[in-house]
């Protein structure tokens, strides 16, 4: 048994006018609690720092640089870090990274138990649009202010496993779950700020969004024997509803825990990763079952090819 | 509205002792009841012409090419096809198939609505074991009797939409329905004989093995926003127990109609293949938002490499 002992730190709204001082003094409330409860690993969600500002359209880039960060730990962060260090529990968080070269990553870290960071990962799959779309009932102008990661899906050996991590839309994607299943991940964890709203589909309403969050979570954990700990920014960011969801699921792809409510909140859970094992050796052992020479399309081609009438 | 009224014809036990005129009479009737209420596409089990053989282990191979199918349509398999002509029904099943070259496969066909094959599909995923396995309750010799199926998941012009086959194991394989996605699949058919106890988990149970079962084609009709269709041959064949759960997911990922019971059924439902344009022009509009640059490992590598310590 190889216990790691999560806990996932859901965030309520961050408002727009909300200091990241503030910010970082809720999430130290939550460390702390995690400390007391005997977690080695805290995870807070995606853009963890600031509101959800992608909803926002904003002509001039510079703008909104103050969303970014430019040093991870930072002036307002490095507090973070170092309590973190002081209580031996790891943690991971999102945040707007803006690199020395001048580019806009949606980010998230991990520490060591020491406060080190020993993971870094930029959201791949950004949803959402580029420029002002009126037919929407809100912008999700993620491409316009992030660009695509650049870092592959890594996993890291840290709480004695193997650990990955993504970010919201990212859980929607198979492919992400099983480029870090094909490197043994045993937990991947996960922040996400998700509009209860579907812009392109405002019928669509909150429950059928939560149904879509838990599958998604759930067979990416099932299909690679994987621990999925997923956390939400949630509630009423500026009149914007982020819906919560945060909850954990074992490598069966059950949902063991969930997180109610839309504020700020802990939940613990005790992840074996050594329950990832019989999945991984039998009905998931890739190297018995995988066949690789069928699968040429998902990675030649990016977009639908239908085939010619005749065939 | 482009409607396929499908029919998913879920096929009882067949006993090893039972006859294939015997089969394909039981298919008759289901293809009969079929037509009279309105459907155009009738989706039969994996191997529905036979028991499910490969729970037994034999020496040699000869004694079970008995199982297998030289020509299809064959001597007894004939009468089905002219029926289905007759009354305007396209028909898919599964069936162990022996190649003019001495291979065997996996194999199921699809239809037209005049009874021509326009289709084939050889099961890629193939579970179990080569051996004898002690250690296990019972014996799942699928890789010993079927070659890994050699056509990969080709997708097919049919009922005025696109529509793609797979067999059982292959439903738990995100690449099975991703494969078929990058082709436009609005409608995956397919059969399994799922036995109702795990063979090297005796305790999982009924309810875990279906909630599998459902997970799977639940996530892989979202993520790619198609339409599901799984047909069971279930109940007790000579004392072993194959679970149910013929059931329809909508390209949403909901199960929108599911046959209870383990006899011979017919489970109908009027599919909208348009109902898949939603996903596919907006989460999961593939050429806006897939990565493949970071999807290598999934057609680089079989199994698992972890990453080197140092990472």
């Amino acid at each position: 048994m190889r216990n790691v002992r999560v806990g996932a730190a859901q965030l309520g709204p961050i408002q727009r006018a909300e200091s990241r001082a503030s910010v970082v003094k809720r999430m130290l409330a939550l460390l702390e609690e995690a400390a007391r409860r005997g977690c080695t690993l805290v995870v807070y969600p995606e853009l963890a720092l600031t509101t959800f500002f992608p909803r926002w359209h904003v002509e001039e880039r510079a703008e909104f640089d103050v969303w970014f960060e430019t040093a991870m730990p930072g002036p307002e962060t490095a507090a973070l870090f170092q309590r973190a260090a002081a209580l031996g529990v790891a943690i991971s968080f999102g945040y707007a990274e803006k690199t020395p070269a001048g580019e806009h990553f949606n980010t998230s870290i991990l520490t060591d138990r020491k406060g080190a960071i020993i993971g870094k990962y930029r959201k791949i799959h950004l949803p959402g649009h580029v420029e002002f779309d009126p037919a929407r009932t809100h912008q999700h102008l993620e491409k316009r202010y992030f660009l695509p990661g650049d870092l592959g899906f890594p996993v890291f050996h840290a709480q004695d496993g193997l650990i990955g991590m993504c970010i919201c839309n990212d859980r929607r994607w198979p492919e992400t779950y099983r480029v870090m299943g094909l490197q043994g991940v045993e937990m991947v964890i996960l922040g996400f700020n998700t509009p209860s709203v579907n812009s392109q589909k405002a019928a669509e309403g909150l429950e059928e969004r939560m149904f879509h969050h838990r599958l998604s979570l759930q067979a990416g954990a099932y299909q690679n024997a994987t621990w999925v700990v997923a956390v939400a920014k949630a509630g009423v960011e500026d009149g914007h509803h982020l819906m919560g969801g945060t909850l954990i699921c074992d490598p069966e792809g059950h949902i063991v825990a969930e997180l109610p409510g839309e504020d700020d909140g802990l939940l613990v859970h005790d992840c074996d990763l050594d329950a990832t094992r019989f999945g991984k050796e039998t009905i998931f052992d890739f190297k018995r079952h995988r066949r690789i020479e069928h699968y040429g399309r998902i990675t030649a081609q990016v977009g639908v090819e239908t085939p010619p009438q005749s065939a």
